[in-house]
């Protein structure tokens, strides 16, 4: 039996190699990706190898990451509960991607993946999984396993001399990929305590943010940010730009109770500054530009399409037909947004755009009003008739 | 024929008195109310008096405004295109419901006020009478007169003797009740201008706010906030207090590019410390005690809540019916959120509830997990049949 | 260990009580329901004891199914995929509310129920059960058991002295109650198929339906059906009434691929005479009474409604809301609405409301006509905005 | 000045030619189109020129109306509040195509209709005629001019020799094309009055239908009616087959009191039997090849698409998203599906395609199943959690 397994080189997939060998006599493979976070590939092969793994491959999948999940999912203003960019959510089925494709070529027989029974990262996975490739089976080691504890966990490593982390257990369970991060357990959670400061690790405090707040330009074409201050800019540099920017100002934390898709709730915090920033600016271009039907509409597009990511439908004939809606709702979600980043704020003072259905000529209340006030009489008779014949009949 | 006009004391409604009088032959009885601005009644009085009206009533509706109006739309979390907190929306049928019972008890034939042709007040104001009292004629005298511009007015004021502000045009139109102001006009009208520092009223700027945050807890009982840092205080008051301590922290600016019902866009600015505070606080509570069901239906109610709210729509059968959903929706809505006011952000730093759905038992990830992780293999199983039908089909 | 058996008296159910004695080593109630089928309770309470019970409760719930579950449904205009009136998903929950009674006076320890693991019913029994009596285990004796066909059930049967049904394996499953059937299994399972004749029990073919049409008028207060023709009567009489009327001209008869919770679709056949007619009926009425906004809201909570009904989650604080804006709704909804059933066809030919919405004097073509068509001008101009500002900006 | 007529040689048209050439010193052209009504050119061109206009155009527009309107909003199953197939609501926009395009060919000012002020044909005009061409000026004369009866119509046409129709007026207002037939006025006024046989055009009654049932197989490609019982089939002359079978067997009746747009209910007979079978079929297909969620989303873009056709917003970007969701949704709503016509009853008995997420061996309780049973067990604690929370929460 041959088994891919998503490595990151964590005490989990590390014993999961040797585990996984012995418990289904299999050859592992382990897959390991670079989606924004930082990892030295070498020392990864070479321990995965160490540990038992005949090889690792490593994609670096940034582009794709930005090109196919983050651009569609901002595009569809996707925060779940109103608030979470999804970040961890959207790299799961990129990564599941890149491990059908070394399964085929490996003609292996399974994946595997080191997630727990009660989150939702193990439903991303294997649903994508069930999609792209239903022939493929799915292993959950940490779902299987005997041990109990992390104590379990190193000893079961000491015994079989794979090389276990030196540094203390960190207080905080943390995924981390270039639109965000995802920060959870010790402290955080009991929901009622404040997220104490060393949980954050990208943006500083409000309170430690410059004293001087600072304007930035983003420039967007048919949905897509494509310029910073009036420079064009490649995306994925844009979003490293606003990461930094943002974590600087103190922008991008989120602090939230959510609902996991396998009945719980629980606690989590994120850092994404390039998200909010780009999911508020998008957000009021939208308005600039969207009839009120359309805005309206496409809250309920957003809410699906948010749920959907989270659940792990990414790969679904409805998420298809929502990315239609979206992709030609952005038709004209071209402008220009002022943000001004201060302190924690990430405020729109300013939006433009040449497909602007806001009409100065007809908003005005100066003597440049071209608006037909008479208009209203005509409008409100027959738009009250409801009312009137509803108070009829409350007599 | 008998008219009772909403009377502000302003220059349109001044005239309007006199234009009213003259072109309807009318008697004139001036209706004014306190809804939290602060007013002079007995120069309000004197002043419509010597302009030509019979006489003037005079509400104080604070405590009906909040109770029958403010609090049942915060329980709906009722935020127009995401946002604003309808203070302006909100106090127009409460002023058409007092005015109602004027002309009742007057046995008046008609309804005034002073609204343009392109607002939503006239709507409001329209559409609520009609409901409530079908058989009384509304008349908007600005939409109907001759005058094309401010300085028209005062010449038409001037020759018949109506007092006119000594003081220069606001640079603003402004509208201000205890939930909220109204700012438009001037600078504001494009929509690309950073609102200047001398459009806002009760909020200081970010930059200018308290270098030390400040952190309050909110204690809901059913989903109304009934104490400020485990102190109970009555809503009007706590709705004062936190209007203070949100303004002097910078938090309650609203700047926004809506939709209003009569076709066109425009660009509004608000300040509601108190509603910002308090709608924040009660969506973290609702997440905690509410089931993700739950929360994602409310969502479209809460939409649905705010587009009759700003439609003028306020009394209609299918409002009292979201009332009765969300008021049913509020039975565990009970506990504490606390809140950090800090340079402009208003932050969720903890929330608790004797009816919380988070169970730190569930969602642990210690040795105190009683979370059932072999569960998952079924469920996931079971979820997840339909991507992999959707899966074998695409092949 | 004492254990509570929904019991129908069907092989599974039989055996099912000496399997759960054995393998529980449990004494074994057993609790059957009157919803509207016709049973023998003697003989079904001899026939528990042959086979091992201690003893059999049985309620007649008929009058508690209607009032609690059936008409609450009707008002919710609860049409699961807009077709199934969802008669065995209502009549779960109320089993269990009864199952849940007898456990507690018993102080039993489990409820256990016939289900197997890819229908809906196990879904209701069991959210059910979690919702009422959380403390309550749940047994599933069809999943677990060894037997993998009807072959081994009845050998076990036979080894065990338990009394078999002697006629043969009937060609579909059916369950029943007086809210509609339901038709599942045998030559059903292609949906290319047309349903068999012997399929139906209480409906006859449109073919063989009268070759006279009948017309029957359905008097309702506030949503719930109070008369026949004029006459008062009792709703469960009425029920039972339009269950002979409606087979009696072959109305009633539904046939669809749905889709189960479980994630797969099967193909259902059911037939409901007095559920199509009321439902058909109350429709047309609301049509009669309700404003555009509040029709076309209420059609999501229905959608929402039978949902909610049809995955078992009854119990529960989302559909304890979506209830109180349906009852609210329902404040209007007296009228009565005439119906012509005809081979197969059930029709609404006339509808009249003291509440009605309908104007004829607004809607009249004749000289009686009181709509102000000149306001339409006014109206038009605002209303088409929108479409004139996209039009200027499309070129 | 000129002006682009929408003529149909009736009464109002007609003299409307006269009073706009007189009231706006106006070039009158004629404009008419064959949707699938029969005329006859040459005599409406006579007529229309002796009447007093310059010229008539004539298109045969009915492959473009099945084409551009008729299938998309059967792909998008749009039924206006559930049941009116849209019919006269879909030839509007098509219509004004027409007159645009003949409007800047001759450089013409205006166009004119003949609809109501209180009809939702004016509002689907005008909408129409302002996204296509703001420029045009559209000019209502039944709304504005001064006759107050037909008599006084026909007074005017012989006071200035128009012909007028020579037979008495019809009991019922007709609006006819290839996707259906709309009939108000008269006897249907009333809401409770049965609709006469004589109302009705292309339909017999279900009584006088044949008394044998008459099998079809309807073939489906991406959502488009392809053949007849497996003969492939130009769509155009499938919707005139149905058309007549349908009508033959009296299928296609649709009686109904709807909301108009203009706030008021009217009481509606439409005909429409190549569209109620084709929008069964097409159901009943999306129902074998669609997802539940795909499923339940799509109502909700059915319901907001027949919105937008009634009120006249077809040409409107969000209708146009829609549009995009719908046609993705379409890629496997390919297959057949067999209807039964009996008596005035459209019955789907069968439905087969190869893109089918019905499983039969996952559907069956025969020994093929292949459904893991034992998966329940896990599926049902996790769904049935928040059950649980919210009992003990109950407690």
């Amino acid at each position: 039996m041959k088994i891919i397994l998503a490595y990151s080189g964590g005490l989990d997939t590390s014993i999961a190699i040797k585990w996984l060998k012995d418990k289904y006599n299999a050859e592992i493979i382990c897959y390991t990706t670079n989606v924004g976070q930082v990892e030295d590939v070498k020392k990864l092969s070479a321990k995965a190898k160490k540990t038992g793994a005949t090889k690792l491959y490593f994609d670096d999948l940034r582009q794709k990451f930005v090109d196919d999940y983050v651009i569609p999912s901002l595009k569809a203003g996707a925060l779940y509960q109103d608030k979470y960019p999804l970040a961890t959510a959207l790299s799961r089925p990129l990564i599941v991607e890149g491990m059908v494709k070394v399964a085929r070529k490996e003609r292996a027989d399974a994946l595997a993946h080191g997630c727990t029974g009660k989150g939702n990262d193990q439903v991303r996975f294997e649903l994508t999984t069930r999609y792209l490739s239903p022939e493929l089976q799915v292993i959950a080691p940490v779902r299987e396993w005997e041990f109990k504890s992390r104590e379990d966990e190193i000893e079961y490593a000491k015994k079989h001399n794979i090389p276990t982390p030196v540094t203390k257990k960190k207080p905080y369970s943390i995924d981390w990929n270039l639109w965000g991060i995802s920060i959870e357990c010790g402290k955080l959670e009991n929901p009622w305590n404040e997220p104490p400061e060393d949980a954050y690790q990208i943006t500083v405090s409000s309170e430690k943010a410059p004293a001087k707040p600072e304007y930035i330009t983003i420039g967007f074409e048919k949905g897509v940010p494509l310029s910073l201050n009036g420079k064009k800019m490649d995306i994925l540099k844009l979003i490293e730009r606003l990461t930094k920017l943002g974590g600087k100002h103190g922008v991008g934390r989120i602090d939230m109770v959510e609902d996991r898709l396998v009945g719980i709730k629980s606690r989590e915090i994120y850092e994404a500054p390039a998200a909010v920033i780009l999911h508020t600016a998008h957000n009021a271009l939208e308005k600039l530009v969207f009839s009120r039907d359309l805005f309206e509409f496409k809250k309920i597009v957003s809410q699906r399409y948010s749920q959907l990511t989270y659940f792990g439908q990414w790969f679904s004939q409805i998420k298809q037909c929502l990315d239609s809606f979206v992709e030609n709702s952005q038709r004209f979600v071209t402008g220009e947004v002022r943000i001004k980043l201060y302190k924690g704020n990430c405020i729109v003072t300013g939006r433009k755009s040449s497909y602007s259905l806001y009409s100065e000529t007809l908003a005005t209340y100066t003597e440049k009003d071209l608006f037909d006030h008479t208009a209203a009489k005509g409008f409100l008779e027959i738009f009250g008739l409801p009312s009137k014949l509803e108070g009829l009949r409350e007599k």
